[in-house]
């Protein structure tokens, strides 16, 4: 039993589109989980999106980092909506939580799941079970840079990359610690031969901090070969470490690889624990989905799981995993997108089922 | 028949490791098509390569580009080898080639053929037929940047990324135009949403330019999302146009896809045919396997597809085409990588029988 009289505070952000839909999904299994294992779970919500953006001008009051400091996790849906162009809506919201939190890690597990049909030949006998960890407060995503000779022939814009010493070396060990609880081996994405700048550094980094590791196996790959490995052979990765804009992109494919990205799941992780930490499903608000009761609500409760985990409720995120596994194998009980034929509230009805 | 009087002059650098067994590949089917067609091809070689580095310090001499500058066309095997950081050899040779001779288009074909198994379930009934449109000569790959505080705790790295509208119009335009003769729809990888200076100006002047070809379909897609689709549906693509750092990512992954790197081939063209273009396989040297004749050299002969038909060689390009075809049916007339059996010689000779 989690039971504690700690208290546990979340602040749950719908957001927009099929975000408000698995929010929904989320409050139902955490309800049932509070009432099982009496985790002290206290939601509170807030309506912070992109139709706030269109009333009000803002995303977000702005008291609202302020606001979420507060609590013990941020749970949140999926923000961004036409009429708001997406930069507006990212660096409205998520990304300064992920920064004023230093939230500096965005853990991204990625498995096979029986029910679920990987893309691959012969996906069935290939498990995969690897964990992205991508660097979540610097690198490629700066807002350092602009435009010079607006509308003119010789027009440029220049968006630059910041990595610093210590920004690379706690995702490095990061990365590092994860491995050697796992698998012992620790993928680096570079791209050193074409980023001069950035990646040797990164590399340099990267390998001082595995020399205090020693247990754990390095290996470096540029990162457009590693994208093609992830294709050709996802079973041979355990932790991969990656920058902002790398971990982006490798760990929506790897999502892919394994069937689909409905189920994918993210933390946004400040490992000190001063502040809070934000969980997240990979996929976005899905405007042509939403209100349809289509949405899979998995990479939501996943991420729930990886919530209560990092709440130190590991029992009640391991029976709720245990739950989500058992609803993937039956078509009646998942989502289209992964071949079967529940509405999110049915999936959400065989989830708090099985709990 | 493509006899003329003309001359066709191509530098051939064989380069490093399996390089040097592809371009041997290479240069045999060029003498046999040259006999059959009288194309008035002649080959000069040149040994610039990691190896002359370690001996000379260089890996070409000071005058390299104007040497190259007389020739037709430039025939590439690979560049790249232990005890010469990545950095080097690239920066030293295959970048500034690019760059003097405004190569700005790197055209990399993408299709499955009968015979290459691709790691997709179900891929031999989803035939796979695109073209990735990298911009070559600018971007994310920039001498741009460098390091502040060196050794000490706040040290960075800053790596700018220089995008201007000169080169995105161009690269655009030669997607758009490549699409009006094939399927007419561009799909333009952009990331908007997190590097906010860059990716909104590349997608401003990617409308602008698609605005004038109202024949051509554009869809933009975030490199995330779009790299998960590659491994979804790569069927539903057709020309694909990126930034120079997309392209490279995107262009390994969707080669995987069809099941080899061995067979990918690239372009590094300048469209208003003022400089020498340049063709290459997509592999690179490839230590491990060097020097034991497994390199697969359909990755080359592609590439002199590719140099054929720049070079108003048609007849002699389709005829090529048809002879790696073939030879790719059949296990023994293929290498390991794609499942079969031959050497890279019996490979080569096979070609020549075909043609
Ligand atoms: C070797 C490297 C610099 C190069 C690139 O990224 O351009 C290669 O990956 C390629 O795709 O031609
Ligand atoms: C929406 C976008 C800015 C975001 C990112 O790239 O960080 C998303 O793709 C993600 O992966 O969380």
């Amino acid at each position: 039993m989690d039971t504690t009289t700690r208290t546990r505070r979340i602040a749950l952000i719908p957001g927009d589109g099929i975000g408000v839909e698995v929010a929904a999904s989320a409050r139902a299994v955490l309800a049932s989980l509070d009432a099982r294992h009496g985790l002290g779970i206290r939601i509170d919500e807030f309506d912070w999106s992109c139709q706030r953006y269109l009333d009000t001008g803002a995303l977000m009051p702005p008291d609202g980092l302020e606001t979420l400091r507060a609590y013990d996790a941020v749970l949140l849906g999926a923000v961004g909506w036409a009429d708001v162009p997406d930069h507006v809506s990212l660096w409205g919201l998520l990304i300064p939580i992920r920064r004023a939190f230093s939230q500096y890690v965005n853990l991204r597990p990625v498995r096979t799941f029986a029910g679920v049909t990987s893309p691959l030949a012969d996906g069935e006998n290939r498990p995969i079970d690897l964990v992205i960890v991508r660097e979540n407060n610097e690198g490629e995503y700066s807002q350092v840079g602009g435009r010079f000779g607006q509308g003119g022939p010789g027009e440029t814009a220049i968006q630059e990359a910041v990595f610093t010493r210590h920004g690379i070396s706690r995702i490095a060990d990061y990365a590092l610690e994860l491995a050697s609880s796992r698998g012992r081996r620790v993928t680096s994405a570079t791209k050193s031969n074409g980023l001069v700048h950035s990646m040797p550094f990164w590399d340099e980094v990267v390998r001082e901090r595995a020399e205090l590791r020693p247990e754990v196996e390095l290996v470096e790959e540029h990162v457009d070969a590693l994208a093609a490995k992830l294709v050709l052979r996802p079973e041979s990765f355990d932790v991969i470490v990656a920058s902002n804009l790398f971990g982006d992109i490798l760990s929506d494919l790897a999502a892919a690889v394994t069937g689909s990205i409905g189920i994918a799941p993210s933390a946004n992780l400040d490992p000190t624990g001063e502040n809070p930490s934000m969980f997240e499903p990979v996929h976005g608000s899905a405007p042509d989905i939403a209100g349809k009761g289509l949405a899979n609500p998995v990479g939501m409760l996943w991420s729930v799981v990886l919530m209560l985990e990092h709440l130190s409720a590991g029992e009640a995120a391991a029976q709720l995993m245990d739950a989500i596994e058992v609803s993937l194998r039956d078509p009646a009980t998942r989502t289209a997108d992964v071949g079967g034929t529940a509405s999110t509230e049915q999936v959400t009805a065989a989830v708090l089922d099985l709990l």
